[in-house]
């Protein structure tokens, strides 16, 4: 191989921090190593950038190699450059991150045959390289942009209820909302339309049920907003 | 060279969006090329990342032989990994961003001999490779950013009238603000102190000085507001 460019350079990854929401947990998707370095840890899906592919490209790939998921919407999150993060040599990776409705995205026999699970985010071991640090960047971006971005528009059902939305918010925040407090400033934000319906087949007493006004969503989505809480 | 990485790999390099604001507008530091591809046009300062250095001190180190300008406080803005960007070869860049006061960062003669100057963005040329786009990409993030964090204590002097800090806003965002409509949403972000002092040696009516509160304009930098204008 001969480079325009004649110095030493380093290897190229991406890796995937892909969040999914169920009913319970905020999960992230690991992948156990076959190989050394870090034979048998659990990491965040990734691999080497190709030549002839863009970085989204090479995420996406990855991903569905390693994990079986496909149609996943990525997000670049950051590039870490730390000198000594790969121990065979120098290593920079472009990291992404997702989130998903778990129920949707159910893991598959990955084609490479490694191990492939949902962890709950409290409760992932610890991770090769330093994929802890990316997933709590990963984490802490996604708690972050909930204050000026809506978000559940890809997660929730077409029509749910406020307590399904908190329940949301709660998950990715980790802690538990008011909810007479979180109920108003929701419904202040104008994103979301009352329906004519309730819930059925509920043991509880049945819920208004809600959708996205998929217009003012995309807007805020766009300009930003501040949501409090 | 041998690599535990046994594949053809991308070039690395770094490239910095400098932004600097004076009285009158918002600026970008370019450099012109004295080498092939894109010889004598105008370009982002950068340049190859060293296996031994962080991205972040490649960037810094870039900036500081290209342009002389130091202890800048720079911020990652994105990875850009298309394809065919550089004619040469496959070369993958982080693009990174800072604001600084241009008073304070003149350019000085680069160590390379290369030619380095501020340019008004409104009045930028062509760029080398895809620099146009990233330049874009970085002052529209800026753009989105004074919507959600605080901006101006390291580009205001110590003690500012509510007009220099107007001016700042409306320089970054290339529009004219309503003053009565801005001032009370800066006032009521609770970052300002009020001090018993107006300007001194002014031709106008002197106006009252204000300082920022350090500490709430650091909770709030870190917490995130919505500023709506």
């Amino acid at each position: 191989m001969k480079y325009s460019y004649e110095y030493p350079r380093a290897a190229l990854t991406v890796d995937c921090v892909v969040f999914g929401l169920d009913e319970d947990d905020l999960q992230v998707l690991l992948i156990q190593r076959d190989l050394p370095p870090f034979e048998g840890d659990w990491a965040l899906p990734g691999g080497f950038v190709r030549l002839e592919e863009t970085l989204d490209e090479a995420a996406l790939r990855e991903l569905s190699e390693e994990t079986g998921l496909k149609n996943v919407y990525l997000e670049q999150l950051y590039s870490v450059g730390t000198v000594n993060r790969d121990p065979r040599e120098r290593v920079v990776t472009v990291a992404y991150y997702a989130l998903v409705n778990l129920t949707d995205h159910r893991v598959q026999a990955a084609t490479d045959a490694r191990n492939a699970a949902w962890f709950a985010v409290d409760d992932v071991p610890s991770l090769a390289f330093d994929h802890d640090q990316i997933l709590k960047m990963a984490h802490e971006r996604l708690r972050g942009k909930v204050r000026y971005q809506p978000i559940g528009f890809e997660l929730l059902p077409p029509k749910f209820t406020l307590r399904q939305i908190q329940h949301l918010y709660e998950v990715i925040l980790d802690r538990q909302l008011d909810k007479r407090n979180f109920r108003k400033k929701i419904l202040s934000m104008g994103i979301l339309v009352e329906l004519d319906e309730v819930e059925t087949d509920v043991a509880h007493r049945a819920a208004r049920l809600y959708q996205f006004d998929r217009r003012k969503y995309k807007r805020l989505t766009k300009q930003g907003f501040h949501f409090e809480i």
